[in-house]
């Protein structure tokens, strides 16, 4: 049973009732719960023992719901959700039908604004903080906790830069831990060590853009951010609080490695240490092999780049920035410059391979359009997290990518089906294309052991023939080809099998044989089922006027929520169930 | 005949060669050159009149184009195309097969990077700088030329957080007019003013960034630039140099009216004096009708608020910046910003219209994905220049838009036919749609000269008959509705034409209605052929099992360049003509 205080709150007006005594011993019976579900469940971990304090302090001294809190990224919120009514459902975590990992607006009250994407909370709060304004409520404080790495994102300068010049009651709060998920980088970054070092010189950035700056201050004294807040809540217009805290606070192994238990799947609630992998005889996650192959690709040809923002750890640059230091660049959160940065070095004849997050690539779509594809610089863009992407949920999935992609000229669009397919396209790519070329690949581990062959080129825009059959084509891009693969097995002969591979250019050779020779067609991707594979190959079927019927399997209209990747596959119509539900509709 | 020296030079290199006092003359005569061609041709004016010096002192100075030179934006780089070879073709500017407005890679070895939307200098130059270092080169200069507008986007500040903490040889010259398109804004504008005036305490915002600052020194100072960029030519890594200028500088009226200035039309070269307008009997521009209809609806709609990054005149909301200071805001070219601080307002229940040009809101895609639609704020988008914009070429084309959009669930998209299709879905649009709306419309003058007609609700998902017809069915979206109408006038009842209206949600029961009552249909669209309502279309045409012939028309997968709206109709195979050829086709 539960002795302390924590099992008492079920709303921050509980909390705001506590006596001192009680409020000191909150922060570690928090950490104790966070800690306790997060062992078990799996979830992001450091960044919230890094804010527990300031979770407290925020929510004790700020009226909640009504003034807004929010919280910037939000994978530190989980102390913010268990102390604003979620404590008991805290437990469904990141699971289908459960709580998101972020906050949400639709699950709770206290959820100002929904996040996932970083730098946007400066933005949203001033927006709020506008209205009030404009509603003639002077008394209504907006609050927007960022951390250093986010706040270095071009979009948080975007924020300030307006925020400066209003006199909107707006208080921006720096969680400053020097990390994002991995280390943080950047000029800013740097000042930033200086204004904590106290080497920094008289005028500060942040005063410097208009803002009344309060701080550094210790993130993990809780009676200083009581204090701090309480001034600061009285004050109006814009201010800028910067607080220094420790990622992982609380678990020693948390603080001391801090890029693995950013997220560090199952561990022993008590010790901390990380349960025992099993990985040795999996097949490699997708990541590892552009990680791997990469570094292989590099040692040959000296002109290779690399380049990601935020995520040398995620994408498994970090190999090639251990061997390669001056050829493989961790930008920080910024997209944009991303992009545009490879265009300069494309420029330059550089073959810069540009790794995104596919969901992150949205921030840098007008640069994919106006300095990428439109000069047809041959930048290899690699997508990583490419369709569903499980537990992190909707903000995160790489759902729209072929889509918003196909629309774009000179650009090359390819989906590997199996790891084999990713190494192999990584090579031809830095041969010369001619066109830039978007690789997008999913999260998580493929099926082959045996990856790492002799490198083959694979010729642009050809398709090809899995298994011919008789009645029906399901022609696949990526690696759903498996789950068409599975659920073609009970029809036997009546199913051809067609790995496109490539949404541009499309196949149409291949296509023009699909339409002689079948009487149906099932376009299967991992990706919006507007204006991906089953668009384009609408679009040529109408041009070629193929009479049969076209089935197009896809994500559905509307934003998939989080659960396991097999969960969402089934909820979105293209597992192998669904796959084999629509074959025999086609086949009766 | 010339009697100067412009005429003697044909590349840097001869400019070189000039002695000082003939170097004195150039300026004037280049001046003279711009204005005497711009009079007549039209084109952008003020902005390369105030770097006539500073393209003198650079192309002096660096050796291009081995040195690499990239403008921001680049619509100030009149001076800069006529000293790299251009003189003589400069009057074909911005005309079909002409020299682009903007540089642009394929015209001329010295533009080394092409440009057109803001904010890419930055990125594009450290990316070249980079990799002069990754080749052992460290002779080689690289230098941006960025305004003090576009140094305030976030693209901007993550290129200079970026090259803060590399030695790469990047010069960044902020040519700080205090203007942009219209005036600048923001606290960074406010910092610079600061800077300038001497007020600003000890440290620079630009050395907390780690950049080696030099300046503020006078842009029209020839002399003192020569020396200073002498002097900065030498020093290696990053630096920074703050340039002073006057838009429009050496024309009276463009000095003293630099928002009309900026792109004046047609004018007399010796007084500069604006040739008359002819307006009063022309219908409205599409951006007016937005204008004087958010006004007119914010006069009755206390909680509606406009929100534009920097185009208060592009988009006419200026208008409403006059009569609702509070309600209408200018952010800055800030488009991420612009959409999650609407998103934050449509938080707070007000009605936000967020003005941004189709081809800058690719910008903030991410933004409309992640902030607005999955959390289905009802924020109204007014997409300005949608389509094919003309004499801006490849860079401004809203051509995208149609497509990217049609993928995001949550969204409504909806392109008017006409002035009073659009004054409609604004009106509709502020009576509460539970959804957001992207409400397209291009670039110009529509065709009603009496469209301040009283508000009609448009119910969402309709389409329009009309026009029955025999055989053919025309789908339009949008204005290009016009082409197909008069298209359609040879062919008599043969044609039936219906204005879609919505590209989401779609009017499935209208199209069921054609799928039944035609053989054949076309539809047109002033997007991209692919992903757009030509495809949405066929989707639905093959979910419904339609054995017709569908033709879709759109702007095909190739960048479209410079030219009049009307060539470039023609060129993308939407002009009224290949509609008609179309229909013949389908006829025969």
């Amino acid at each position: 049973m539960f002795t302390g205080v924590l099992h008492t709150i079920q709303s921050p007006e509980d909390l705001r009732a506590l006596s001192p005594k009680q409020l000191e011993q909150l922060p570690a019976e928090l950490r104790r719960f966070i800690i306790d579900i997060v062992a078990v469940k799996e979830g992001h971990l450091g960044a919230s023992l890094g804010v527990i304090e300031l979770t407290i302090a925020l929510h004790y001294i700020f009226k909640t719901p009504e003034d807004r809190l929010i919280w910037d990224v939000g994978h530190q919120a989980y102390g913010h959700k268990i102390l604003t009514g979620r404590r008991d459902s805290f437990e469904t975590n990141r699971r289908l039908d459960g709580l998101s990992g972020f906050p949400k607006r639709s699950e709770s009250k206290y959820d100002a604004f929904g996040v996932g994407h970083s730098s946007t909370s400066i933005s949203a709060a001033l927006g709020m903080a506008l209205s009030a304004q404009i509603d003639g409520n002077d008394e209504r404080q907006h609050i927007a906790v960022i951390g250093d790495a986010s706040i270095a994102s071009g979009m948080a300068f975007e924020g300030l830069n307006h925020a400066g010049v209003t006199d909107a009651n707006l208080l921006i709060i720096l969680n400053d831990n020097a990390i994002g998920i991995d280390p943080s980088v950047g000029a800013l970054k740097r000042y930033l060590t200086n204004v904590k070092e106290g080497t920094a010189r008289e005028e500060n950035i942040f005063e410097a853009l208009n803002f009344n700056y309060f701080g550094p201050v210790d993130g993990h004294d809780l009676p200083k951010l009581l204090e701090i807040l309480a001034t600061l809540r009285k004050i109006k217009g814009p201010k800028f609080l910067h607080v220094i805290t420790t990622k992982g606070k609380g678990l020693a192994q948390a603080e001391a490695n801090q890029v693995q238990y950013h997220a560090p799947g199952k561990f022993n609630a008590t010790t901390g240490e990380l349960n025992p992998k099993h990985s040795v005889n999996l097949p490699p996650k997708y990541q590892d092999v552009f990680g791997h192959t990469i570094v292989e690709l590099a040692r040959a040809n000296r002109s290779i780049i690399g380049i990601t923002p935020a995520m040398p750890t995620g994408s498994s640059l970090k190999y090639m920035m251990e061997e390669f230091p001056d050829r493989a660049l961790d930008v920080g959160i910024a997209e944009q410059h991303a992009v545009t940065l490879a265009a300069g070095m494309a420029a330059e004849d550089k073959i810069v391979f540009c790794n995104i997050y596919s969901t992150f690539l949205q921030r840098a779509y007008d640069q994919i359009i106006h300095d990428v594809a439109l000069q047809n610089l041959p930048v290899i863009f690699c997508l990583d997290r490419a369709g569903l992407v499980g537990q992190d949920g909707a903000t995160h999935h790489g759902a729209f990518d072929l889509a918003y992609l196909n629309c774009i000229p000179n650009l090359i669009i390819y989906a590997p089906s199996d790891a084999i397919g990713l190494r192999n396209i990584m090579y031809t790519s830095q041969l010369g294309l001619n066109h830039p070329i978007a690789i997008r690949y999913p999260r998580g581990r493929g099926h082959i052991l045996d990856w790492q062959l002799p490198f083959r080129p694979i010729p642009i825009g050809k398709g090809k023939c899995i298994k011919a059959g008789g009645t029906i084509a399901i022609i696949s891009i990526g690696t759903v080809l498996q789950n068409a693969i599975e659920a073609s097995i009970a029809f036997g002969d009546q199913v051809g099998i067609y790995d496109i591979g490539f949404l541009k250019p499309l196949d149409t050779n291949l296509l023009d044989e699909i339409f002689d020779h079948y009487e149906a067609i099932i376009t299967i991707e991992d990706g919006t089922i507007l204006g991906g594979l089953g668009s384009s190959v609408g679009d040529y079927a109408f041009a070629k006027a193929f009479k049969g019927t076209i089935k197009k399997l896809g994500i559905p209209d509307k934003f998939i929520e989080h659960g396991t990747t097999e969960e969402l596959y089934e909820l979105a119509g293209i597992s192998s169930r669904a796959i084999s539900e629509n074959l025999k509709i086609l086949l009766q």
